[in-house]
């Protein structure tokens, strides 16, 4: 999956080039990462990727070879993730007959990949063997109050749990609960089951979704696949896939995953990624830092100074410069719809 | 008056291109807006500008016309501003015999232009007149510890006073009961007097800087005038004509200005240029601020988008950003300090 705005980390993600096409680690863009990961895992004819029709040639260009052309799924419209996962599932079904499908968001951070590629073995396996909706919750390492929850049903070590409810994001307050009690996980939003298992309930579960997925996959292979997907993908009910499916499924099960994940969901992450200096400062670019803790310094093509700041992101990129308080990055998408509203669409 | 190293409004103004040719007002550069507040005061062809040879070029081309290419005093060193008034004195000796002269720093701000101009000709008058040196002292308005103070003579209203004494910087404590007082005057530069009256005084109580005065003055006109110059110049002792003279003589007198003063020493000056928006921000150029109160945002090239922000200053130029809050305004000239240390010069 790899869709998104391109808002949380404005002015360095924009709307035509998202957070997944940003090299945030200083290795290679996320979506890169997220494909060479699984190398050894899933191999690379059998990766497709799921993205908006403006931004499917920007993803072939970017990920330079590793996915074949047909493999880059272009949903006319942005509808959820529950429109996208169904889209992806007729795809596979048409073309496979059945196969196991692992659902994976393509700008998430792993740390520890070995973990990470057993963890998906295991539950490639575990889809396998009990034909179940299977997800990997991500063990809690602080008291979260950013991500949703999965509550396990608490029982002797094993590969898989059952998933006893799916939870919002606590306050925090709850959060140290979860935190204390061991059966909450953190919801990475990555998917594990066959096809025809979803289609079955979505079938099920989303009827009014599952009629225009027929239709797709009835037109899929034919002359008519565009015209039909170009007609019906963008009146399929906006939905996530956690709220149509899985909250509502008693068939889910979890897999333990300890291998250092992020979401990489706002600036503050970053902190994640790279190791801070002495003075608790990240510094990319040319920076010049008197009396500053704690802050983002990102500096594209100029030089940022800055004198006494604390807990503060600057982020300098060709056309904008953003500055905010580290406790306001998860507002930083405000700042593309105020753009957006006073008609500053260059900068979106 | 046109020095200045140009730190304090880094990275507007530059080693190369000092405050003094910053168009902070909106209108015009510091230096042109001094040079046209004179005029039906001092005529434009009997101003002189004394400068560093490094921007006697540029101080040409940006003031366009308005002085003589022969009224801009180069000096080949920076030696403090006793020397430059001295050099000056002398050139007007040597030019015109003897003649009144202005002392202006170039790069104040004055609202009240018309009131300026009758203290002005006043303050000529009284140097004709008293043939002492006359200082103009500005009216406080706040109880400000970043000037220093001239205590006149308490006495019955007049156009000019006695000065009692000059005082250094105060604490808040004491630059209140300065206000209270009403004798206290900031000390702004400006001097009026004979330029036979300041040599005199030269003679007296600075003799060493006479000598080279006397030898610079001595070639003046001749084929040595340039060779003397760049020789005696560098090695003028380095003294404030404050420290070297004003405070050493018994015949200084003030006028009062109330002409809305600022010596726009840092970017909280700014506030007094402009009116700042419903939130107390400035703007200038592109910015987009949300949750933003009390900022300065200068944007040259890009846009400046901001959240939750209070009381920081945000400048944009062709190569670099600074951010930094605004009770460190007066810290800015450390970034230029780093720079030159770092030996990043390209940024000075």
């Amino acid at each position: 999956m790899a869709g998104g705005g391109g808002t949380r980390f404005w002015p360095l993600s924009r709307k035509a080039r998202p957070k997944q096409f940003l090299n945030l680690t200083g290795k290679d863009i996320l979506v890169n990462e997220t494909i060479d990961r699984l190398s050894g895992c899933i191999a690379a004819e059998d990766i497709f990727i799921v993205t908006n029709v403006t931004q499917a040639e920007l993803t072939l260009q970017e990920t330079k070879g590793r996915i074949r052309r047909d493999h880059v799924l272009a949903e006319p419209a942005a509808r959820n993730t529950a429109a996208c996962i169904g889209y992806a599932a007729m795809e596979i079904l048409k073309k496979y007959g059945d196969g196991i499908m692992c659902i994976l968001p393509s700008d998430a951070y792993i740390q520890k990949v070995d973990v990470y590629r057993e963890v998906i073995e295991k539950a490639v396996r575990t889809a396998e063997e009990t034909d179940s909706l299977v997800t990997i919750g991500i063990t809690p390492t602080f008291p979260s109050t950013g991500y949703g929850y999965i509550k396990r049903v608490a029982k002797e070590e094993a590969v898989w749990y059952p998933v006893e409810e799916f939870v919002e994001k606590p306050d925090m307050e709850t959060a140290k609960e979860y935190l204390a009690d061991g059966n909450y996980l953190w919801n990475s939003g990555m998917f594990i089951w066959k096809a025809s298992t979803i289609l079955k309930k979505f079938e099920e579960l989303l009827p009014d979704i599952y009629e225009c997925l027929v239709k797709i996959g009835d037109a899929m292979g034919t002359e008519q696949e565009k015209e039909v997907l170009n007609e019906v993908y963008p009146v399929i009910p906006k939905i996530s896939v956690d709220y149509g499916i899985m909250e509502r499924s008693d068939d889910v099960v979890v897999l333990e995953g300890d291998f250092g994940w992020n979401d990489v969901g706002s600036y503050d992450a970053l902190e994640v990624l790279y190791a801070p200096d002495e003075n608790g400062n990240l510094q990319y670019g040319d920076c010049s830092l008197i009396d500053t803790e704690n802050c983002i310094c990102y500096a594209k093509d100029k030089l940022i100074a800055t004198i006494g700041l604390k807990d503060v992101i600057v982020v300098e990129t060709e056309d904008a410069v953003l500055v905010c308080p580290k406790d306001r990055a998860q507002d930083v998408k405000k700042i593309t719809e105020k753009l957006e509203k006073d008609g500053k669409t260059e900068y979106l």
